[in-house]
């Protein structure tokens, strides 16, 4: 296993791709859709009564913001936060110039070439945890990395949760689909690093979707209000498909997200000031003639660049970019899309990217191949937002009295003392040349990827859990699945 | 026929990954090499004659110039320049906030999923000039797309030149490989032109390659000469691969190709002051393990960056970024690599970029089916370029009085405005969902691609040519191919 810090700071500028007044306005729009139209709140009394307590207007549902309040309500978000993990060695920080990765959300599929295309099991959840401990480039171990469909709909969580303690000891999400289950996530949180320490911790983390457009259902703030009174983090993501959640203009789109991210981060900071929160968004383009949702285009890679500044300039961590795709196999269509909305990401200046790798399929499946190809790629982000280091070291002065005009600088001693350090390496293998390629059965990248994962499965070895947590949280789990009868829908 | 601008301004900030203070010492650097190491000029008595007289300092076939002094030669070279085509339609400008696309060159294979990888022929070099002539996204026919290994080396350059004459009416390069092949390509332009407009307008470039380390050849030197007397752009691009052609860092690679490309641009400019040159590069990194280029990785892309910056504080022209891979075929891989350097870049302002479409394994081979499915990423890149346009009708007020929260946006008046235009569209066929994309055979990427440049052939009308023109052109064609036997290497 290559070693690679859990903590990533870039050292590479931000791309800023609107000027002050673009932004600006943009804000103001927001304050104008959070006046004039409000965002509903449904089926969570208590978050309208915090939000009636603090000033705002609130009509059945709807809560309506005076222009800045929301914003001010959210003042207290944290610039920047420390995730702590079971292993020091992997916590992370979200915000300011960090960079974390975090592996696919949400899949019902997992494919890879051998087995195919199929529903996702709990197996296949424990590999992709395992996985995605073993890499160097990931940082987080994810929430629902895929979706382990042969658990009772109402049990799930508790294994994803387990699976995270036991498999990986990297930062991770919890349940967020029903209060309960949110609850469950933050008790076994508890049993594995200690109720006191979450106190002033952050060790667990939810991902929070909008229901957009202007829309946060009960399930959703309520999980948010629970994870917020225990003092973890939220991570609030509104999902517009412009056109369908919202206007099909991207200036519109990052107008309403930022409405719908501030009354959400506003409800966090009224449950517990200085509750940890991340700004984030699934936002991406439709093709509006054929209904099919597109990634990576030139429109959801501006309004992701525009987003990660909006995001900077209210002052908390923001989520955008990720390897994400509508192809149905990892080819050259996964990739461009993949690769393309990645480097608007990074450029953008992300703190933090959901879906690094395995992403398919519009988030349908994730994909064992697309899994480590993808993870290559983080690695090479990781590399590029190290930067260049320019100094006299650099520039190899010596070298050319070693190798002048016409020569080759192979054997210079620059070329020597460098050569396995100043470039990444690719842990796929190469393709070579053509003909040696040819006899080998001309196998592409989804091809050659194939070995490296499930070599990284076998090479794997579970990081150290106390028995006696160990045997907490399997009777925790015990426990409460006894206690509930099986859903499965 | 999608119909494009010919001349396309970026709308979108430049991305600025150095400070001046690293920058300045980029430069410093090859001021230092070009003082005390020097460029070499091999077999040109001309080229060390005007540098003699200019105040360099010859030893033998060594240039060396005082700091500063090549750059105060290139100074006359224009910021930017217009290159005329023969319908003013499509000509275009390199430099300032311009952006120019151009296809592959230089390739000796092509392949297509039917016929599989061989050598180019006159026919497959023809194709790609109508496919480039085709296509919105490509401003520029390129120079040799492929190599039309079919017709003798010495009067290729005659079949090329005439090619992108009459299959196409989009700016072009000539022949380089040996002086009176660079004569040939600029006689045939002023029979298409008329030798008096080629005095005071930019008809057809040159692309001069650096043998680097430190080295131009005679050949390529000549070739420079030439175009440069003629009033004819050359564009100058050092390869210089790091650990072999270079050190293997890379702010010494960018300071050694900065001092390549000075010395060049000194040379064109004393031949003829304010003849319009380019600042370019062929860099990328290797694998050191095992000799294998490598492309679109976080070093070439940091790199690319780093030179455009250098470009623009020269102020001339910049030709960095592409779509390069050294893939054998186009499958992720591909378009991993492809993507990553594209995105890098646009991103670092590039204002031209060859390679833009068809490029595979290292260069070695133009596929058709990549050529199509990058044009598509280039038709995004241009979208890119242009940027977010926020004010009050992107803001679409009025349609969130049609549809509030949790309603669908498809049917507001805004939507049903904009939604033809608003995204990009592609031009290659979508997957589909999983269970019809299965039903038509699981196609990848790469055979969607391939019915979109046969339709594209079947569909293409070529220019119109004046039949005294082309009869003059094909005469003089016939003089020099009879006054030379045939060589085959």
């Amino acid at each position: 296993m290559v070693s690679a810090p859990s903590i990533v700071r870039r050292s590479i500028p931000v791309y800023e791709l609107l000027g002050d007044e673009a932004l600006c306005a943009i804000e103001d729009q927001a304050d104008w859709i959070l006046k004039e139209i409000g965002i509903e709140f449904r089926g969570d009394e208590e978050a309208l009564a915090l939000f009636r307590d603090a000033g705002a207007s609130v009509d059945g549902e709807r809560v309506r913001f005076d222009p800045g309040h929301a914003r001010a309500l959210s003042a207290t978000a944290p610039r920047e936060f420390r995730m702590e993990s079971r292993n020091r060695d992997h916590a992370i920080v979200l915000g300011g110039d960090h960079l974390v990765f975090m592996p696919g959300y949400g899949s019902p599929f997992v494919t890879d070439l051998e087995k195919g295309r199929r529903y996702a099991s709990l197996e296949d959840f424990e590999n992709f945890v395992k996985l995605t401990y073993a890499s160097p480039w990931l940082h987080h171990s994810g929430g629902t990395v895929c979706e382990p469909v042969d658990v009772p709909v109402n049990k799930r969580h508790l294994d994803m949760v387990y699976a995270h303690l036991r498999w990986s000891d990297k930062p991770f999400m919890g349940g967020v689909t029903a209060p309960d289950r949110a609850r469950d996530s933050i008790s076994m949180a508890r049993i594995a690093f200690g109720a006191d320490y979450l106190e002033d911790h952050c060790v667990i983390q939810a991902n929070i979707n909008v229901n957009s457009p202007l829309v946060y259902d009960g399930t959703m703030s309520s999980s948010l209000r629970i994870y917020a009174e225990a003092g973890q983090s939220t991570a609030i993501s509104p999902a517009i498909f412009g056109g369908a959640m919202g206007p099909v203009t991207q200036p519109a789109v990052l107008a309403q997200t930022h409405a719908e991210i501030l009354a959400g981060i506003a409800l966090s900071q009224l449950v517990r000031p200085g509750t940890p929160v991340v700004y984030g968004n699934f936002n991406t383009t439709m093709n509006l003639k054929t209904g099919a949702l597109t990634f990576g285009t030139p429109e959801s890679n501006l309004s992701n660049m525009a987003f990660a500044q909006l995001g900077r300039r209210l002052g908390v961590p923001v989520r955008c970019g990720g390897q994400l795709t509508a192809s149905n196999t990892a080819d050259a269509h996964a990739m461009q899309e993949s690769t393309s909305f990645m480097m608007a990401g990074i450029m953008a200046g992300s703190n933090f990217m959901y879906h690094a790798a395995g992403w398919l399929e519009g988030g349908l499946t994730m994909s064992y191949e697309k899994f480590v190809m993808d993870l290559d790629h983080c690695g090479m982000m990781l590399r590029m937002v190290a930067g260049l280091e320019v100094d006299e070291g650099a520039f190899a002065r010596d070298s050319y009295f070693e190798a002048g005009p016409g020569q080759a600088f192979f054997g210079t001693q620059h070329t020597l003392a460098n050569f396995e350090t100043a470039n990444y390496c690719s842990q796929l293998p190469d393709a070579g040349p053509y003909e040696t390629w040819l006899e080998n059965g001309a196998p592409d990248m989804q091809q050659r990827a194939q070995g490296r994962w499930k070599q990284m499965l076998a090479d794997y070895v579970a990081p150290d859990l106390d028995p006696a947590i160990n045997e907490e949280l399997r009777d925790y789990m015990a426990v409460r699945k006894a206690a509930m009868p099986d859903q499965w829908y």
